[in-house]
């Protein structure tokens, strides 16, 4: 891959989480951005290829640096960072870094707008209160403007991405009933982080379902934040997220009143006239049923909707996966965006299937 | 284990699926059952062990009879017939068997008790209507005085037995809204079955997860039928069936309008006095989210309710073990409950975790 | 269940772990055993079933006490006592219990007769070496009259089970020669525990393989103790475990030199001679290869042997359910046998497949 | 992507079966080749993303033709063909093709310089015995100066790749003993391809491990066929696969015997030497065990060496994705060498974790 001089230096702020190692494998294909930075602090000074064996030959040919403590790195250079710490330290971290930098944060400190209803959910005050007035929520295909313009985006959750680029444009083109709207969502394990917790073993998860954080996940107010944005009043939604047993993926599977008389059909041409040209979002033809493994390692959103059994509903489908679309491909696609590039840099492979 | 001279004898027809060995496995461990005859057109002549090596210990330790074909079976002195032939053939197949006989069926083939409504969703006439006018319908913990007199019971679906059981009772104490009942169901590879289908390969269902029937499994007249004697009126349900990497379980994620002012709390007090010292189904304390893999390989269903954050509704959450109280376990329950003898005869092994 | 009350009186020390719930699952099919007491220092006070909800239906119809720590034990009337805790901490522990009390020990502490090679392998010296003198090495087939005379037996390793069930005799019998041995070995993840450790997340085991412990698995010298008993001078053996993703099960694949010009045959003969009329150990025919699906939940050992390519060389390859005869199902067969009861008591269920 | 006017345009032959989906994602990012053609008799007029929904978008994107027949193939224009039909079909299409084409073959038809061998194994004589004596086997690091001016490339299968890239230099070196050699290989269930068999169903293959091919699998005559090349005289060897319970890996864990007085560290010197600077084969440093998951989805090889606890012999891991190093990846490799192109065009992609 021809480098050129003029290559737009990133830093990885956490980069031994899944999310960071998912954004070290998507810039190592990235045309024009070179990683300059990487930091984990509990694994300062060891290599990236010790941390994630499966990067190793990328690191080398990439000559990636060590990773370093946050402390450590050198801001001189640097035009853009990516942060992938958990949620409750970035702001801080971000507040600090210089401001000439780009931001694109994965956690969810920045994601609530309404900094009281961050403090209710996530249990502290929010400790950067006057950026996150200045922080864009970053669901690309609904606010690509925006991105184009701020200094600060926060990427949306994985779930919220998967609900919300089905349910805005339903909501607005006014094919839905805003009020009753369920979303029972699946994820991969992967979206709970590689952090040692029983919940996540392999003999705690595999063979077996089971919901969790039922009508109290953090995730709800987030789409409900981006539904009455696009409602135009508050929209309380139901939202009971489900772990399965496997690496990758989020289907939302969402029932839906239709609204005016509205079928199936309606909602997936309002779906289909919103994306139309899209690159990474897809409504797929009547009858064909989205599965997460056509999304695996990509960027797409795959949307399907079909008419209820019950007259006057719809089932809307929405896959993607949690560590792309839903985290490091759309971070990636807003730095694109933010720096002027081809919106699919980077973004551009296939998914892998099977 | 001792065994006296007065064991029930029974035939197993359709030996070679899961189901069939399911009920082997089951009944091997059964005090007072002796399996006498098994069937399998397509591997007469086989021993059982050689199509299931699983069973071969079992085989030869209860001296199993070699699979046979249905016509070659001796049917003096057989007890019982467990049925577990794919859906269509089963009619016929009843319809012939010495009329002596008790029959557990645990196909499709007499669940709905309107022959109409058979022949609209299953694509052919019923073959055995004046059959289906004496079949109970077999979710024992519900109608256990019709199963004890029956002489054929049709053994519900997988799928309905998930939904009904908690269904059931809410309806019937009013708690719920019988108008507006969403089932997001998630289940097992080994409800496919052991035919050899693209779909249901490894590679075509390991990683990923999506819906299938989106609006049109024959499952959900089923379910219908069940929550609208409970209703007294005609309900129409959701019912959204979805594949899942594992090979056994069904959790459904039942989303409900309580109905008179209801919380929760009511509605698992409901279940809790209606399933007050039954020995499979157990309603979880509050808080607490039943797994599949809480369920595998036993006859138990689990069941918890949720307040939903939609003012008014619930969540709840019911999973059993698809081959077991979703198949040849309910369908051994039913044959103890036929023949009076210990309802859980058979039906002692607890839930294998991990 | 009739349970009579001259019931065996057993302890389960180190409830909490897999190894430790399993012997519930056991031992509450068991017909003459009883679960007097349960210990988890770290999760004492909480209910069985909020440690392991699987087994909350069995701790309620069994009336299981709730969990305590160790040195709340009432040991009056207790007979017998598990011990599932991790290896280091057990030796201290069986010194400690009184002497009338019969100990099977599931950990590793007891199982090197040499306390040099111990202390070598397990990094402190043995903290109990009149204990070790006395002690039985469990395998049950193999030494079962040493076990009904033992007051503490030291249950095998899961990998050393796998391995020592086809290759001691076929050392004792001279058909391979003892000094070009290869164990290939694979398992599930349960045999790593439930501590929460990032190799043993979903995420880190799904969707892959990898050996570990390469050449240098405390398994190894277990193995080779028993070998060499059997060749009656020193044995040396290659045993390289591997992670596969997925929850019970061992493969041990072993490559053998044949000795004296025999065939794989001879070695398949040699085993039916010494495991005929045992109950859980099974010599599957010519051809037929044995899957860890086949023994799953079960206590039961498949073993089958396979000519080379290579010339004088054989395959022989052994199954079994780790958690089951790798664990707390040989656990129980020991005490069944300590105890002068059926040795197949509580270990009657039949795999479970799919 | 941009794409000149100047693109080698290939077909896929047998472009509805795993390794045909591959090439079609990774050519999808290939910048210098364009699909034209791609057939799949049985499927001919659907459309790729009627057959892998997973590749519709890429379809969309690079507007690929539609599935043909392969007699409606228009080969004017075309200059590569990939052929991914199964074996014993190739032989005869590969025959009729115009002579101009390049042609990188993925079955097994063209693997076996000796045709006598290939009729010993596969059943039937060769069908092209004068296309054989020019086909040339396309292990690429070890023969690309015969592959760069090719006609006929005969991919290798998958687990061969995985045994020859360790073992050919560490023949050629001297290192170790080529009468010693045990390949115990652990494979994903892609490797057995889309068909629709019992034996690859999720419910046979999940949660369990099991060897097949015993000491007959048609990949050992192509394993040896290398080696004996390597070492200058026949080798035989053996060649032990499994079935692993996941979509995607290969894991050879091989044991040899060291020749010469050499150490691991030699052989792990000479591997490091004979793969200097190649860009997907991989030496790990001593320690590291290599995981089919670290290569997921990438062209790359990882090799890793340790000494035994048996004196004077040595483990080798080497691990590779089947579809991609062990069939596409590799195929597009090769035709990158024999069109004198970047080697690592359109193989850039890192692997995908977890």
């Amino acid at each position: 891959m021809t480098r050129t001089e003029n290559m737009i230096r990133a830093a990885v702020i956490g980069a031994s989480g899944y999310t960071g190692a998912e954004l070290v494998r998507i810039l190592s294909v990235h045309p024009t951005v070179q990683i300059a930075a990487m930091t984990a602090d509990r694994k300062a000074g060891q290599a990236l290829g010790d941390v994630f064996p499966h990067l190793a030959t990328a690191a080398d040919g990439l000559r990636l640096p060590p990773l370093v403590s946050l402390d450590e790195v050198q801001w001189d250079g640097i035009d853009v960072a990516f942060c992938g710490l958990p949620h409750g330290t970035t702001q801080e971290v971000v507040a600090a870094l210089p401001e000439r930098l780009k931001v694109v944060d994965l956690s969810a400190d920045f994601r609530l707008s309404d900094t009281a209803l961050y403090a209710q959910w996530y249990g502290h005050e929010h400790r950067a209160p006057a950026l996150q007035t200045e922080a864009v929520y970053g669901l690309t295909e609904l606010v690509r403007d925006a991105i184009a313009e701020a200094r600060l985006v926060a990427c949306p959750g994985c779930y919220p991405t998967s609900a919300q680029l089905p349910l805005v444009p339903l909501i607005e083109a006014g094919v839905i009933d805003a009020d009753d709207i369920i979303v029972d969502a699946k994820s991969g394990v992967s979206g709970a982080g590689r952090a040692a917790k029983e919940a996540s073993l392999f003999a705690e998860v595999a063979e077996g379902v089971h919901a969790y954080g039922v009508a109290k996940h953090r995730h709800a107010p987030e789409i409900e934040q981006g539904l009455s944005l696009a409602a135009k009043r508050p929209v309380t939604v139901n939202f009971t997220p489900h772990l399965m047993p496997m690496n990758r993926g989020i289907l939302a599977t969402i029932y839906v009143r239709l609204a005016g008389g509205a079928r199936a059909a309606d909602a997936r041409a309002a779906l289909a006239g919103r994306y139309d040209g899209e690159p990474f979002v897809r409504v797929v033809p009547e009858g064909v049923v989205p599965a997460t493994r056509h999304v695996r390692g990509s960027n797409h959103c795959l949307i399907g909707v079909f008419d209820d059994r019950l007259p006057g509903r719809a089932i809307v489908l929405s896959v993607i996966d949690n560590l792309v679309k839903g985290a490091s491909g759309q971070a990636v696609q807003n730095m694109n965006v933010g720096f002027g590039l081809d919106e699919t840099a980077g973004l551009e492979q296939q998914p892998l299937f099977p």
